[in-house]
């Protein structure tokens, strides 16, 4: 089945893909159909703007990705943003740019994903564009959050001797990219019915292609009353969001290499394809995990939090950033994080 | 001069062109540098977010457009958006995707626009986000704005016997287009070094490639007293955009071909293409010109007002959308309004 999108034109297409659509929140004055959203936030919450734009053959392969993990993804990395500023997502704009190649049950499919994020984490889509596009697939997404005033926590508030605290685990996300690459390789050119085997690999697939914001730990950090003093999340690898924490609060730091959280299969994975595992965790990327600080008086708090793992110290700025390796031996963190202005993406899918 | 973006890198471009960026408004609370930019707004505003996509060879043509004018466009046709909602725009944030075609200085322009834009408009840029990209240029602005509460003008309030009123004048954008589109399509295959001569077509030029939002429209109906009924932007053409407001509001609609302002140098342009001049007027799009309509009450101090024209009325949902000619015979109106889903935009530049 397949139904060109000029069938429907720009506005229809919008019609249809947000249809039955109706805000949750009470932020949410008017969503889609006019010339701007309408929000109106009482004055003890701050408002949090984030946006991120993802285009086809550099930020995304749709040889591997469904589109449905697509449009959930787009979606809640943007969530993810938000929560690391310890705020809440509320809204979303949602921007396309479809070329001739995808038809109107693409886009139910993508927006199948964006809406089935929306709902997991009660945000309202309140805005949508769409475009033609000559060259793929571009979608631009921004979200709109909430927090409370004075409650915001930046990248600049680190404090000497506060702990380093990440959560979940490291390097699976890089890891299932890797594989998906593989299979990617291997079946060039053979029948195109051949179903690769994933079979104990689903965790890193799902790292890869179904992320989750860290709503979870944002909620019991609350509940534990403990406000960290600096946090963002791992999009670029740990080592390089590592970076920008101690650039911007003008401190150094010490993590322990054995301390870092790393799933079972994301060293099996490691193994297989004969990398480093602790490069793969501290320069993977794409983690979306929340890497904060706290005071030294919340040790116990967060020590004995489900899915927060202490992994070293902040210090003094002279100090520098560095890695203890297991051996007791000191490297200096390096930011080889994933730019993808450096290398042209994580892609290889040249198109231009 | 040029400089490859790799040199920088993403972060290195980020903080060059941001470079010396201080916020103005009293809302930015931080603008680039973390996970989102935070604003607080005062309890008594209402949040306006709108959002835009722009892609190369779709919605602009970098063989005419310098990308100084296109940064401009870009910022303007976002906060026109906001002026449309009756509300003023405060914050922006720009994404970018790059190809390895662009250089350093080619983005310096691009933001030199967007902050001469921001800065006649004072408006905040509070995020920026750029990558690579394999297919030109790609650029996703999103602007947060201000309303006073319960003043915010949607598309749905216009009422029967309310006057309609236009901005400024309707079609030279449309016909600066055609104007460029001619030259570049003469100048193909010749000397490089040939330049037109668009003596006397100035006004067309300047209304495709340096729009204003109207800002001293809404000043001057503030400044008097009115509060519009129903207010959108024509971007697409008045013909499309009288149809959204009139089917939002459930209303019909009178407009006469002899009130519909149009600009002596769109007429003699539209003469040398051959073109009807009304057509011209009423499809031409990019006209970023407020649309509004205001109860008959009204009628003095809007009819008095420098830049306004009264070219119509709102009638009974039954009487339909409908043109008056000069030589008085009733014409439904057609929304041929500029589709890009439809036509595949409004260039002729194919690239996949």
């Amino acid at each position: 089945m397949r139904t060109e999108i000029a069938t429907l034109g720009e506005f229809g297409l919008i019609d249809h893909l947000t249809e039955g659509i109706q805000p949750k929140n009470e932020s949410t004055r008017y969503g889609i159909g006019d010339d701007a959203a309408v929000l109106s936030y009482p004055a003890d919450k701050e408002v949090l703007v984030t946006t991120d734009l993802l285009l086809e053959g550099v930020h995304f392969d749709l040889t591997y990705v469904p589109l449905k993990h697509l449009g959930y993804k787009a979606a809640v990395v943007n969530f993810s943003d938000i929560y690391a500023m310890n705020g809440t997502p509320k809204q979303i704009t949602v921007s396309l740019g479809l070329s001739k190649r995808f038809c109107v049950e693409d886009m139910e499919e993508l927006y199948a994903g964006i809406r089935l994020a929306c709902e997991a984490y009660n945000v309202d889509i309140v805005g949508g564009d769409t475009c033609s596009s000559y060259t793929g697939l571009t979608i631009s997404i921004t979200c709109i959050g909430e927090g409370e005033k004075g409650k915001t926590v930046y990248r600049n508030g680190a404090k000497e001797t506060d702990l380093i605290c990440v959560s979940g685990d490291l390097g699976a996300a890089y890891m299932g990219l890797q594989l998906l690459e593989r299979e990617k390789a291997v079946l060039k050119g053979t029948d195109k019915d051949v179903q690769p085997d994933f079979a104990g690999k689903e965790y890193l697939l799902e790292r890869q292609l179904k992320p989750e914001a860290r709503k979870d730990i944002i909620e019991r950090l609350h509940k534990v009353g403990v406000q960290p003093t600096a946090m963002m999340d791992i999009s670029d690898g740990l080592s390089s969001e590592l970076m920008h924490i101690c650039s911007q609060s003008k401190v150094g730091c010490r993590v322990y290499e054995e301390h870092i959280p790393i799933d079972y299969q994301t060293a099996v994975m490691a193994e297989e394809f004969n990398m480093n595992l602790t490069t793969c965790a501290l320069n993977g990327g794409e983690d979306y995990e929340l890497l904060f600080t706290v005071p030294i008086a919340d040790h116990e708090k967060v020590a004995d939090m489900e899915g927060v793992k202490l992994i070293g110290h902040i210090t003094k700025p002279e100090l520098g950033c560095a890695l203890i390796t297991r051996d007791g031996q000191e490297f200096e963190l390096k930011a080889q994080g994933w730019n993808p202005l450096k290398n042209g993406g994580n892609t290889t899918e040249p198109a231009e």
